[in-house]
């Protein structure tokens, strides 16, 4: 693993601030608070806010506080959405309004919203501002996506333009602004955090369409780690499904229509994605998805960075992409 | 009315914050903001910023984004206090959560706490950081003292110390914070500024004291605007419950207990009054309303500003402590 010693680092430093906020009262704020941060995960978020900060020659420790910052801010909107979403596991765990109360959920994601920003004031008054002015329009950001995601499940006419703009500021562009953190912290100047804040989101989006794509199409679904299919019988309106719709002649709009009420689970997956094939979306998806991931490649090679540094992120991403990670 | 034309400024700004947030997308986030702040209130936090900046003579207006800070966490926090309370009505409207639903109530909360720190993003560097570190450490008591209310419901050995603290952290910082908020917006040195959070927050103390004992003792039901002894019927651990339970004898602890269960609310108002009447602590929390008032003006008069803005803001307290404002 090419980043092991900042993935170790961001880990110890993870543990410290657990250590401090678990000796803090009330309990029910911080307790919750812990449990998340330590149910895991890959830790992409805080990785990449190291990576952008190293990317530019400075010592990556010095972003460990933004790295942080954008770990919390992600757990955070983790323990929220688990409500609205009412799930009732989160990494084979009770989340944490199942495990506690609706009520501490709320109160204790509000305290780690905060705290998000907070960990941020141990910059100067300068970068301090400048990471502010990107994190708190990024976390807006993911907090519009969000309610668009959750607008998308009641609306009928919802277009591919849409889709893409939603899981942008859902997940995309949280990614663009770890990496630009990153580079704050590093003194890099305006024109090379664009282009890494760019690298990221749309290496963010090509992630999302491939998560779609791998929910109908995964080889390997141990691998993949979810249900094959589970989108196609929640009705869930993913790339590939609303690229269906638009594509669909009026035969097959019908059957889309008809699949979407079938009960059975076998033949609605199956059908499903042979309808995919035939119409070609299972392609257009994966065409969507490189077309993003070529425009975050050029974007990281605008950069002027060691060119070491350069491949290994590269690599890192393509990796990242095809779930080697 | 002394500060009317610092109201009138702020109630400018903020229309104007309204329409710039109508305009934006989604709306399912926007307008529960929108609405929530023109359900009106007293504007006493943001006042109070804008009173902390005029005070040490500069123009309030420089302190009207600080004020816009203020109002938007406390309204935030009104929101997501109204989920965890279920309460169906605020000033006689319906709650975000009651008028949409608890998904968009909690969504939109979010993201006017982050709107509330993004705000200062319009001060300078120094500023912006010096206020932050204020506003973000207030905001996690805010929430502290909010989780320890809901602790105490169900706790049965609440401490006045520890009731205190909590009011002190519910509702009491904020007030100080405000002003603050405002000091610093103005200049003022450290201590002017330690100075005007200590009578901010002292006066939310006495405030909040006079709070429960108006619930209990108000010559004026109108006026304070809440049904009589509402407190005493939801058996709520107030300051002269818990100081009752603190002074009272084994005979009178058993009366308290069985008046907690007494179904005849007429009854268990009457006979509490009269308890709390005869246990001294109607005066006891006078007492301790007038200690908190006391401490207040102190600091006030420790400042060294105009002494005719000095005394209008005494007086503009001791109304407020009267409901005279």
């Amino acid at each position: 693993m090419p980043y092991s010693s900042l993935i170790s680092a961001f880990d110890l430093h993870l543990e410290n601030y657990c250590k401090v906020i678990l000796q803090q009262k009330p309990i029910e704020l911080y307790e919750p608070e812990s449990y998340i941060l330590k149910l895991g995960g890959k830790r992409i978020r805080p990785l990449l806010a190291l990576i952008g900060c190293d990317l530019f020659e400075k010592d990556y420790k010095i972003a460990l506080d933004a790295a942080l910052s954008v770990e919390l801010f992600h757990n955070f909107s983790l323990i929220h959405d688990d409500i609205l979403d009412a799930a009732p596991l989160r990494r084979n765990q009770p989340t944490v309004h199942t495990k506690w109360n609706t009520n501490i959920a709320i109160l204790s994601g509000d305290v780690m919203l905060v705290k998000a920003f907070k960990v941020l004031e141990n910059y100067s008054a300068d970068e301090f501002k400048k990471i502010h002015l990107l994190f708190s329009k990024t976390s807006i950001e993911v907090c519009e996506g969000q309610q668009n995601d959750m607008n998308f499940e009641i609306r009928n006419n919802v277009s591919v333009d849409e889709y893409i703009e939603m899981i942008t500021n859902k997940t995309a562009v949280l990614l663009g602004c770890s990496l630009q953190m990153g580079a704050i912290c590093a003194q890099a100047n305006v024109k090379e955090q664009q282009a890494i804040y760019n690298f990221g989101k749309h290496l963010g989006i090509a992630f999302q369409l491939l998560d779609d794509y791998l929910d109908a199409f995964a080889p390997d679904k141990d691998k993949f780690g979810k249900q094959i299919g589970g989108d196609i019988i929640s009705n869930k309106k993913t790339y590939l499904l609303l690229k269906a719709l638009n594509v669909a002649n009026k035969n097959q709009l019908n059957e889309i229509n008809n699949l979407s009420k079938e009960q059975n689970n076998d033949v609605k997956v199956k059908n499903m994605l042979q309808l995919y094939t035939d119409l070609n979306v299972k392609q257009l998806c994966l065409n969507e998805a490189d077309k993003h991931t070529q425009i975050a490649i050029e974007e990281l090679y605008k950069l002027n960075t060691n060119s070491l540094k350069t491949k290994t992120l590269e690599n890192f991403a393509l990796n990242l992409l095809q779930r080697s990670i």
